[in-house]
């Protein structure tokens, strides 16, 4: 994938401004790998930061007095990150953007607003230093804004599958404004009869997950037993209801009574339990399924991968959606009862939801009816503004979220 | 499956009486869990057995004189074994069978001579303590003889699927002769062109088990990069074999310069390695696969799989044939790579032989052929004797065998 599309500010100042990020000065200049759409000189910038506020739309006039730059506030990463995410390796800074598609990148590429912000555990991955290759998706840029999932609305469109006012959801920067080269990874929202916050979630890239996860990946069968870890979690919560509604036996796990409530009350899993408080895994696990797991739907890895694969059943499928115990650990945890992969015959496939995004459209075919219909329901975590994205992307590695967890930029 | 028609003798002595087996009491009873068809007297066998010779054909005749009772030389597992298995752990005993079937059980059974003997890795977990529904075999009966693959000869039947005098290959008795009920494991030996040995290997588990492990499991397409561990051993020999007849780039690893002239040089494999020269296998890999790993033959685990995880190509594929280098461990190493299931989104699929003996046919009409014309090769180790039997089992887990390790029981 192509992230060159997103806007550069090269931070230059250190944390003592991090107070009010709007005082945070931006130097001109292209990151090695970027281009920059930022068209400020450097004192004309400090100036127009200086002056700004957090209701100032057009924050100057720079050069050409037709061209109009507008206050873009961005989340840039600092630095790439090893161990546990803090809030300090993202810095919110207040930058500018033209408003309209740079020369020689409008053909094919639009200009967003974006609305909300998805926070996925996946992202950590890009934090850390990887070479090409290692995985599906690069690492983040330092001094670049993150990228992600988000839903946003077309301000200006070089691309003829998109149109001023469509809404999108995609891959898009962690920024009030983004020029999207890459629009092949954008999906035009038809259907705004749900909240458009759950094109991050139940009905975005998340959505899919759980859907391809579960029905390609796991290949289940009505009656089958299933097991969910984070089942509280953006995906997790959909899995246990597509497996409920296929008419299999759910249990789930999460971290926290209102989550193992959730997962029970409303998600409606035949049995939930919270993992911080069995002291054996493979004991719970046991008493949920003594007759063993056909399906085990896997967010967690670790210990609890290890206690699973000494409960599944001769045949089973364990489809590796994500490993979030292990992200943050210097050295990963090992695994240690992998043999059971062999006595019990099992399949263990990892994957991600873009090798699936040509399902999309039977995907919400089932899925939108579903939620209308009440036969399927979303929880939302909803944090305001890009100043409160760091601690909520970082909250999700401590499992703070109930829920998906939504950064709302602006409501339209 | 069910094992109960394996002969059952008793051994009461203790291990003072194992330097020669030929003067190991047997006393006569039926274990917990197992039919006897040993028909002979306390005394009457001590006195038998104390007359034997290892010339000796018709031990004792006891009871109706028209009861024929042979010597049964028999391998018996002492207790489960944890941790490495050794020879001590098995005792080769001389007990005597009745020569026919017995009454009641001669519906369906067969009486056979056991000509070769497979020794094969998964053996290990069955001599280990576990509980019915851990694995897709159960644990060995301390006090029994083993079972395991074998060739063998029909001497009389109860089944219409077989006749006397018909080789037979499937599951037998570590003995000279045994009953077999589970006939259904049991396939009859139509080419007798070839060595009758190789239905312990090419043509028998092994065989089906590099076959359907490569072509099922694998999903190999012309021109990818294919590892196989334990390389040189029954099944990688053939798998490394079947890559190269697809097209396919392959390197095999193994543990000794011997074992790795094979894989190039009888073989074909285009590169071969061993793994204890080396001291970094993460780095050992990257330069037999500087693009990645398509496919890995999985026989080995632990810290080679690790080694591996880091190697593998985006959408990959692992077939988990077996990790022998877990199963003498107390504790299992931990596997720490397993992120990379999900970011190069890997399938590992363990696999056992007998979920694909509806393949067996087909497999044949490939193999023979190719044997037959040279473009597949086969070697065996093979040891005389089922007194040979306990080291040559020991053995593998060691690595000393140099291909298939067979053991002959009797040649005709």
């Amino acid at each position: 994938m192509d992230y060159s599309h997103v806007s550069c500010a090269h931070v230059t100042q250190t944390q003592n401004h991090r107070a009010d990020p709007l005082t945070v000065l931006v130097s001109i200049g292209t990151h090695a790998t970027l281009q920059t759409h930022l068209h400020l000189e450097r004192e004309a910038a400090a100036e127009a930061i200086g002056k700004s506020s957090s209701k100032l739309q057009i924050a100057s006039f720079i050069g050409a007095a037709e061209e109009v730059i507008m206050r873009n506030k961005q989340v840039i990463l600092r630095d790439t990150v090893s161990g546990f995410p803090k809030e300090s390796d993202m810095l919110v800074i207040t930058g500018s953007t033209e408003l309209k598609l740079p020369e020689g990148s409008s053909s094919g590429a639009v200009l967003v607003k974006n609305l909300y912000l998805s926070c996925d555990p996946y992202m950590r991955g890009r934090m850390a230093k990887r070479h090409p290759g290692d995985s599906y998706v690069n690492s983040f840029n330092p001094g670049s804004p993150l990228t992600g999932y988000g839903v946003a609305k077309v301000l200006e469109s070089g691309d003829p599958k998109f149109k001023q006012g469509d809404f999108v959801w995609g891959i898009t920067g962690w920024e009030e404004y983004s020029v999207i080269t890459a629009t092949e990874a954008l999906f035009k929202i038809h259907n705004t009869d749900v909240p458009l916050s759950y094109y991050t979630g139940i009905l975005g890239m998340p959505g899919i997950t759980a859907y391809a996860g579960f029905y390609e990946v796991c290949s289940p069968k009505k009656g089958e037993t299933v097991y969910v870890s984070a089942a509280s979690g953006a995906v997790g919560q959909l899995v246990g209801q597509f497996a409920k509604l296929l008419g299999c036996y759910v249990v789930g796990s999460a971290g926290s009574k209102e989550k193992v409530d959730l997962l029970k009350n409303k998600f409606g899993f035949d049995e939930a339990f919270n993992y911080k408080e069995e002291p054996n895994l493979v004991a719970a696990l046991k008493r949920y399924f003594p007759e063993g797991i056909d399906i085990y739907f896997e967010n967690v890895g670790g210990k609890m991968l290890d206690a699973v694969l000494l409960n599944m059943r001769i045949h089973g499928r364990i489809a590796v959606c994500g490993m979030i115990s292990q992200y943050n650990l210097e050295q990963p945890e090992g695994v240690h009862n992998l043999t059971s992969v062999i006595s019990k015959q099992l399949r263990m496939e990892g994957f991600v939801a873009p090798s699936y995004y040509h399902l999309y459209g039977k995907f919400l075919e089932m899925v939108v009816p579903a939620i209308n219909e009440g036969k399927i329901t979303y929880v939302e975590d909803v944090v305001e503004g890009l100043e409160s994205a760091p601690a909520a992307l970082v909250g999700l590695f401590a499992g703070r979220n109930v829920g998906k967890q939504v950064v709302v930029v602006s409501r339209e």
